[in-house]
């Protein structure tokens, strides 16, 4: 606390991302991040853009990123949003949309920077409780005061909601904003952004960090029809004119065109994430339906605490909550496959 | 307008950064961009870091730019801030030292961001009239309610205030934080960033977008003691994790580690600065004294609009300002010799 902070900056309760420890070399499951390198084209795109132009400023507007995302995403680029990873364009979204006076809904187990953001920039909100199976009450989120923010998948717990049910959601909030965060939805999920020119209530958030392979290089986008990207793009203008570099911006356009690479990433991802998921059952783990490039999970006889420090111990850092309800769950980002077979042999030994 | 928006997002009015024109090739003298490349070193160090460990989110606390920033001011690496671009930085700073009950200061003329931050977050504020000749009436920012924040040398004017004013300014508001936006100081004018040490309540504003030739990366930081910091860091553990990703690191850690190319490049700047000011001096124009990569200049028989016009059908760029007190100015960046003969003569035929 200092005589100097804002009454905001003393008020805060930050948002602790998952650790980065540097004592050891770790297999690192409990970030998310893509455990394969992003395509050799993008990294050629990036060093073809290291060059003199680095001394102008990037493009303000991200026109050909924007141009690129809405050929392939079959919207119109004034229907893109870019920024600075999602963590940025979700912040921008409570800004734009969510007021102090009206409440919003988000889920009561989510992602944690939910209520962060609603925090910082006062936003009036309810967490929606779960069902006991992690499943989404849909027609809890129906006729809200002030908006709907939902992960589709959800995290931690990597179950994913239907198309139809989304639907429904937009459809019973025709009068607010619905914000799908779609940052897990290439690895099995439904994504609405064929709904976009449907309903102008939807904005549809997504990441290159996990399913591009490119946590590194901090590239988020929304979709939405004109009037909600104007919104975000007011609240950028009042804070930082260039959040994209010229780097991030050429690497991103040439991740979105190297469709091939990425289909054949997302599909790795989810034979392994399959592939485990019986190997944990037989050690006597209960897996929650993943969706996602993580599983969520719990065992029936130890402590979900005790297998993580264990687990770290052996060099395995994986993510543990220590919160209302997920306190016995582990979260578990999907690895290679020689990552996650050391990970099963690791439990094995702890248990 | 539209019914989705936040109340905020509604009445926000954004910042609009200079133009960015593609129409033909232009002598871009509108946004203050350096017209040197980057070092040749920054380039080689930002292509090394194009590899698979872009999979990788970056450092959340950017540890080894900020000690690299540290070694090179003579500060700690606890007493450095960084963020996307000075403007990410400066919105934090309104965010975590400036209230909605207390009066903050700065000049009536000065970065058209500061305004414009007030308002998205809310600051209580008062503009201070500069003097007639834009010099800041350092007294008037004496005793503020909500702390000071002042660009040095000031922008558009490009005036420059004394160390020994700054410090008195300092020492005038101890209760208070004294926010000096150094983007400009490294062409000719004087840092206080010796003063850190010394007092608690100051914060120095850098960037690496004028004279590290880095405009195109997106860096900024700031410098202060350990409980300024650690307010910025609060807000911005409320937004977004990783603000600077891995490229972006990489070529700035590099850039200040090199030393020679960076005095070589804003040496040449100054030369060409002073250089031309008795040529536009000779044709008439009125230059406010610049210690800056810009010039504030005023023609005693052309309206500034007119030349503005003109210089741009002519494919020169500078920057007008359509706002009271300065609307009969230029603010004209300085670029390599060759750019600044080229606008002379262009000046030449159109006067």
């Amino acid at each position: 606390m200092s005589k100097y902070w804002s009454k905001l900056a003393a008020r805060l309760e930050p948002y602790v991302p998952g650790e980065q420890l540097k004592d050891k070399k770790y297999i690192k499951l409990n970030t998310n991040e893509n455990p394969y390198p992003p395509s050799p084209r993008v990294i050629e795109a990036i060093k073809a853009a290291a060059d003199s132009r680095l001394k102008l400023y990037p493009d303000p507007l991200a026109a050909d990123l924007k141009e690129t995302l809405a050929e392939y995403y079959g919207v119109k680029s004034s229907q893109v949003f870019t920024g600075n990873g999602s963590d940025e364009v979700l912040a921008f979204c409570f800004m734009a949309f969510f007021n102090s006076d009206e409440e919003a809904l988000f889920p009561d187990i989510t992602y944690s920077f939910y209520p962060v953001y609603a925090n910082i920039f006062n936003t009036k909100y309810r967490e929606v409780p779960l069902n006991d199976d992690f499943s989404i009450p849909v027609e809890k989120f129906y006729n809200s005061e002030g908006g709907v923010i939902i992960p589709n998948p959800n995290a931690p717990t990597a179950r994913a909601l239907s198309h139809d049910d989304i639907e429904k959601i937009i459809i019973n909030n025709r009068d607010k904003v619905v914000i799908i965060d779609e940052a897990y939805v290439d690895f099995g999920a439904d994504s609405v952004v064929d709904l976009i020119g449907k309903y102008d209530n939807l904005l549809v958030v997504q990441t290159m960090s996990k399913s591009r392979c490119l946590a590194g290089l901090r590239i988020g986008w929304a979709m939405g029809q004109e009037e909600l990207i104007e919104g975000l793009t007011r609240i950028k203008d009042c804070i930082n004119s260039y959040t994209l570099d010229r780097l991030a911006l050429a690497g991103a356009e040439e991740a979105i065109k190297e469709d091939e690479y990425f289909q054949a990433t997302r599909k790795k991802i989810m034979t392994t994430r399959e592939r485990i998921i019986p190997e944990l059952e037989k050690l006597g783990f209960k897996v929650i339906p993943s969706k996602s490039n993580f599983i969520f999970i719990s065992h029936v006889k130890v402590k979900a605490e005790k297998i993580f420090l264990r687990l770290k111990e052996e060099g395995v850092l994986v993510r543990y909550f220590n919160k209302p309800r997920i306190d016995n769950y582990l979260r578990v980002s999907i690895g290679t496959d020689l990552e996650m077979d050391t990970m099963i042999k690791k439990l094995e030994q702890i248990l």
